[in-house]
């Protein structure tokens, strides 16, 4: 396999096989070692505050985190010599959140959120990430930062 | 209405009628203006990683924001001196989550889950809680620290 | 005083009467309600590890501080129908940061330190902005967020 | 050496030869793998805030970031069976923060200021520790979470 396919698979299984991404409905629908972009729809289930009928900040959490979490997991394939599958699972086996920081700018109000994802520190063994959340009408909802073990 | 019936309003609403902390099965067992705890079981569903097992940390991050909550709700509710569902419903209506910080210390594996929270700063416009969860053989698995809008 | 003034008699004040911003250098160089800019040069005694001959982390912390605070601050003055002395004082007295995240990128070498900052949240009480700390030949040191109380 | 003998070297050498601990005068007063102690007296030159006479918050941050870093470093050295100066200096090398997150909770009034970092996370390559800041009188000043690189 190339790094290309090694990126789709990644996005398939996370998409399809997670099942808390699942439950949620969040689409990996484009990354690599530089940015990622995460989709989801409004769904009722995801609300959080039924008088205002916005998202849970938890949603939002999420959200953020796949899409810096699976930045940071092509930082660890862009990094790799060999892409068998066995050097491709015990190097993602290291990836894990240290830690996530979520900004709440404006209420989670919208038809599809979009969370795009940015790599600011890309180390051997920790890599830093830059999250930006918006809704259909281009609005910003979050901001976020997250620090992830990748080695 | 006195204070302590507020209180269990607020539970029990937020545990029964908030979807997605019914999705995620998010109990709130206990709570005032100084702490609260937040239980919740271990469900398939609510794997963020098949291969190793484990929670998303997006369900960490919802836990740890939902305990910060609704200790800062209390911390609203003990500032009012007409507890008259019109005041309260405004007053509560001013609440959100500013930013949230969770750091994730070890593997979210369990069998139950105990969330607690308990405020750092309370003020007339904002509120800062502070967080932990710890799995029922008392392992802590997550730390984290929330703003909140209060008024 | 027009608003323009204010703006200048804010960055005099902060960059000349403020001990801390004097001992560590800190120049306010353009700043509005929008985005600030904070100048600094390298100094000896802004070293916090010998061996490697780097800035304390407390440095790249106030630094970034100062940026969020005093674009905080424009937006302050922005709400403001009047600009006489004693609202303008009456108003700033209510800026405070209520909390900062750092993320040291690289090590703060270099011979001057740029730092910008951009308001991302801009409430009546509680407005949020995002700071990056360059050197001189634009390598990126740093990143921040800050969440200050404004009303 | 053995390792009380290290730690008493390091505390020595972080507050006697760090220049900016000097400027501010941060003292290391005690110090193991689990927690640390830093204390500091009130000067004019901390002041961030003229009119009402308080700590810069980059004072507060900084002083949070030493005591985290120093408890960091110590379970850096506790995880050394060979305390050789050679091995000391090039795993200490390795000590980094990686982000740094504090919450201001009070004014920074007081006569002297007493910081304290507990480690929540130890592992071989990232430490996490929670600090706290106290004034004389027992005041919570700030709070603060601390990322650490140590291997």
């Amino acid at each position: 396999m190339n790094q290309k396919q090694v990126f789709q698979q990644i996005a398939e299984f996370w998409t399809n096989k997670m099942p808390f991404n699942q439950l949620l409905g969040l689409k990996i629908t484009t990354f690599d070692h530089v940015q990622s972009e995460i989709r989801f729809v409004w769904q009722e289930q995801l609300i959080g505050n039924p008088i205002q009928n916005i998202l849970h900040g938890g949603v939002t959490a999420s959200a953020l985190d796949l899409a810096g979490g699976v930045v940071a997991a092509a930082n660890i394939i862009d990094a790799l010599d060999d892409l068998s599958e066995t050097v491709i699972q015990q190097s993602l086996s290291k990836l894990g959140t240290i830690d996530l920081r979520t900004d709440f700018l404006r209420p989670g109000r919208g038809e599809e959120f979009i969370v795009t994802a940015r790599i600011i520190r890309s180390g051997s063994k920790v890599a830093v990430a830059r999250m930006e959340m918006h809704n259909e009408k281009g609005e910003h909802i979050a901001f976020g930062t997250g620090t992830y073990m990748v080695g």
